[in-house]
């Protein structure tokens, strides 16, 4: 059982240390406080072969999360499939490329079931009995799920236009689902407000220090799936900045505590869909800070953050791995959406259309070589973004149930017997 | 890379021993046909070691499936979570329950993924290059899935009346797919003259013998996870009846082969909904055989089969071990549902629902003893059968994002602050 090798937090603006309690920023300069951890201890503690002989779970990398032991709260998270897709690299004409499917992740089929997993089980090990979140849909859905499962109090408060099946498949948990008018980011400044005034724990808020660190874990998956080795170029759609971030964190670790001998010289690249571009707009104008989208119009919702927390973050991070940023129109959503549905057999929510698109945009402007290795982050599940995609799939045809009929309509539908 | 161990097809009625071919019946009495091992060479060639050492996917079982080597379609299908479920079991009054969760199973989050990837496999092995299935829902999305990643030409046949996210959810993937009017029944028929007539791969007719061997593995996981051993109970779904005979194939072949040192003493509990209910009505009344259900009326479609391929065999088999079957109304599968939801954070489709609420009706009838183990088997996601449920659950609230709505509204949604 892994130990807790967490330190403290720290601030990622000026170093100073914090005890590890529920609190995100420091109260000097209101930076942001991330995990840090004793990698020394780390690395002589943890082995390629001690990982293996665990579950396949995210929880098998403990030494490197700041739990002690089994997490009170999804220990069954994670170990999603990393698949080479031939007949998508055939498509955009590249020679070896991989997703990362986190689109049937256990137990709400997003990601964001990795950060809660962690976030609840701080929560509990804090003694809150009561937790929430702003959310742009599937943060909602995990919270709602685990912390049923854990028997916690829940409020989620969202955007009040976001899908049905993110609101319903919310309080579907029993979860308390507070739609508000306005964006997610208004949603995310009350969020903060109740957090204070009540010291419940809201894992994207004060929880969020620990609740980012379950995104390096799609980091260590992918690698460890690789033979122990990097990438060069992960894909990774953006909506507060954090994930892209935590994937080459996570890398950087593992070459740190010495499971990886190799250099992380793996390129950075992030998606966000046109109509909410704050992070990709900043890369690409070569701004320093990105500029707000006050109103976000896209189709893909969950990625409609606004004023990300760590877009500063990811955007350095592109420039200084030599990635880029790019961003994509609704319609290049949905065709990234059924492309990869039609060559992979992966349904992808609309994060996902983004990101395959933003991947053929990048190719085409040569910014990815084609003979060079490439991992796309697929991080949420097509069920839950129905309508953007079913709306351009027409109608299948009705028949009556004789072969007369089949014959009649299959013609039309161009297909060859094998054997006739 | 395990063998193929599979020794031809045997005629379930008069044990004519047939060769592995793209055939179901046998042509002397027109019994069902199901694959033979050489269980003796397994037993030779099989260890937990080995399977320990093999990544987390149903082909750990490799030998025990017939196919030879690494699948070419599917490789990374099933290793779903067995999870402990106690907030379910408080609220149904029993000491040990275990949900064996295929609702987020790799592709298209349903146990069927296990049975297209043996089937299109196959299929490939025959040389075939178009495939389908008459299908109730899920098995169209993971034919679809499955068969769009192989490059297979497609087509699926569904009850014109599915739900939207199984018949848009299968054309997604690129499926040629049709509707029909009528039952799933009719439909199945004219699948049959379509297999007959062109030669093509119709998962669930010619290819069945080796489709129907995937479900065993949903039997092996249960019992590799609960560390090589059954448990006293196992409640399952059926429609045409052959997940629940698998199985227990399953664990009948883990005590043949020694991987499990104790004798098959589970007994075997069926679930459907009261809407079409031919298999428990048959065990139930006492009959020897089912009585078709001419017209399905019933929101849980999944099991919608009125006339059930394997009813005889299904029916003996929960006699046989001492089972029984039961069947739940609409109203009652929509609480199973939120029920399932509400404790174990899992939001399983309308048949999850319905194998909920029959456990609770057979503890209710003292059928199933409180104080032993039970296995329930979640076989699909409630996000392809949301309307089912969403209707069942109030509109959330929407107020601006300010404390003082919140504080208004949460004061009426009735949570404690837990510092204040
Ligand atoms: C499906 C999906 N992908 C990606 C992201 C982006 O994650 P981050 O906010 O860490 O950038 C989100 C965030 O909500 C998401 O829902
Ligand atoms: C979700 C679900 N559960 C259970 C079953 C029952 O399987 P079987 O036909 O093997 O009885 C089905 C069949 O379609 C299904 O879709």
């Amino acid at each position: 059982m892994p130990t807790d090798f967490a330190t403290g937090l720290r601030c990622r603006v000026c170093g100073k240390l914090y005890p590890k309690g529920p609190t995100n920023f420091c109260t000097d300069d209101f930076g942001p406080l991330e995990v840090d951890y004793d990698y020394d201890a780390i690395r002589a503690n943890i082995s390629r072969d001690k990982i293996a002989r665990r579950p396949k779970s995210m929880w098998r990398y403990g030494e490197l999360l700041p739990v002690a032991g089994v997490p009170s709260v999804g220990p069954q998270v994670g170990g999603t499939p990393l698949i080479r897709a031939d007949r998508l690299a055939d498509a955009l004409g590249v020679e070896r490329l991989w997703i990362k499917n986190d689109a049937v992740n256990f137990p709400t089929l997003s990601f964001k079931d990795r950060v809660v997993s962690v976030a609840l089980s701080k929560a509990r090990e804090f003694g809150m009995r009561t937790v929430g979140c702003a959310s742009t849909g599937n943060l909602a859905n995990s919270v709602a799920a685990q912390a049923a499962q854990a028997g916690l109090e829940t409020f989620i408060l969202v955007p009040a236009d976001l899908e049905r099946a993110k609101i319903f498949g919310t309080a579907v948990y029993g979860a308390k689902v507070i739609g508000c008018t306005g964006t997610y980011d208004e949603v995310n400044r009350l969020c903060t407000q109740i957090a204070l005034k009540y010291g419940w724990g809201f894992v994207n808020v004060n929880l969020r220090p620990f609740y980012a660190e379950g995104s390096k874990t799609m980091g260590y998956e992918i690698a460890e799936d690789l033979g122990w080795r990097f990438p060069q170029h992960v894909v990774c759609p953006m909506a507060g900045g954090a994930l892209i971030g935590k994937i080459h964190k996570a890398f950087t670790e593992l070459t740190r505590v010495g499971l990886v001998d190799q250099p992380v010289t793996t390129k950075m690249w992030g998606a966000q869909a046109a109509g909410c571009n704050p992070i990709s707009d900043c890369v690409k104008s070569g701004r320093e800070r990105h500029k707000p989208v006050r109103k976000p119009t896209t189709i893909c919702k969950s990625l409609a953050i606004g004023d990300p927390a760590d877009g500063y973050f990811a955007a350095k991070l592109m420039r200084d791995t030599g990635g880029w940023a790019e961003d994509v129109t609704d319609e290049e959503i949905v065709d990234g959406m059924l492309l990869l549905a039609r060559t992979e057999g992966v349904f992808a929510e609309t994060a996902g259309g983004t990101t395959v698109s933003v991947l053929r945009k990048l190719l085409e402007q040569g910014r990815i070589p084609r003979n060079e290795e490439i991992v796309i982050c697929i991080t949420g599940n097509g069920l839950k973004t129905q309508d953007a995609v079913f709306e351009a799939i027409e109608e299948p045809a009705v028949i009556k149930p004789t072969l007369a009929e089949f014959e009649a309509l299959s013609g039309s539908l161009t297909a060859e017997p094998v054997l006739a």
